[in-house]
């Protein structure tokens, strides 16, 4: 990107963009400001510290999530976090980081929380989702470079029998009659 | 430690200390040496790699899951895993990083499926406590570094109700009636 003005906006583009390219552990406030081609002290004119461009980057990530309508099921939802998650490399972990933190917006459990009834319940599912989608991301990490012990071994598969018994066992206590299922 | 003739039992027992002292980002095949005043290269004898060594911790840190005896309930056994993956810096992301490469003994979902009814499930419900458990740790470990953006705020308020409102959505598709409740 050449030099010239940046905003909170187009700096997030880049850190999103550079995460996909390199992954979270390399992703430092030095080597995006090198990107931008400024000095690292001018980021923090956007963002106090890397935590909260990493709460941006995830608000951007779960805005993939489709905002549900009326009569949306649970499973829907959930594959749509889901995708969200696994759209960019190391999706999952930079969520998780920044919901550890109580920082970005709640538009993930705020999908949810359209079919599970109470607020707990939509949280615990968010957590599976991310736990899920950790353990996915892990594993084709993994495979990618060679290290999963069974390279011949699709490294999702199963994975989505295991997310729908996840997404069957909340449905089961969904306040949504229709997605008990 | 003072050298001498170590044995994979021993090199996993103070890798399970070090990490517990220093974190798994420090936890480095280099670090473990030092400490048993041994050269890197003399762990290779007990392990292939680091990743085989993370899963003999992996499994050493599951080992505390209590045997479930007949009629120990859902809720009971959810617990005594999340406990054992909270006993020790770091535990939940050493096991879901093991669990990713299909590495370790299953001794959590094997507790697990003795209520909950077939092996995709007791996948998933491992999935929800690892997901949670790795949460809880990023939250303590925030707030203990002062990085927590509400310092005041008991890092680990409203977890617990989280927590159960998964196992109770797990309870409600369990093979054991006793646990429906």
């Amino acid at each position: 990107m050449a030099s010239g003005r940046h905003d909170r906006d187009s700096v997030t583009t880049l850190a999103l963009d550079l995460l996909d390219r390199v992954g979270l552990p390399d992703l430092s406030m030095r080597r995006l400001a090198a990107e931008l081609e400024v000095q690292p002290s001018a980021l923090y004119w956007h963002f106090a510290n890397k935590q909260e461009l990493l709460a941006a980057v995830a608000d951007r990530i779960l805005s993939r999530i489709p905002q549900p309508e009326p009569g949306t099921g649970i499973a829907e939802i959930a594959v749509g976090i889901r995708d969200a998650l696994l759209a960019y490399r190391d999706g999952a972990e930079v969520v998780m980081s920044t919901y550890a933190l109580r920082l970005g917006a709640r538009r993930a459990q705020d999908a949810l929380q359209t079919v599970v009834g109470d607020s707990a319940s939509a949280d615990a599912l968010f957590e599976f989702i991310l736990g899920h989608s950790t353990l996915v991301q892990q594993r084709m990490h993994a495979q990618s470079i060679g290290a999963a012990t069974d390279i011949a071994h699709d490294p999702t598969e199963d994975l989505d029998a295991v997310f729908l018994a996840g997404i069957r066992a909340f449905a089961a206590v969904s306040a949504v009659p229709d997605q008990r299922s």
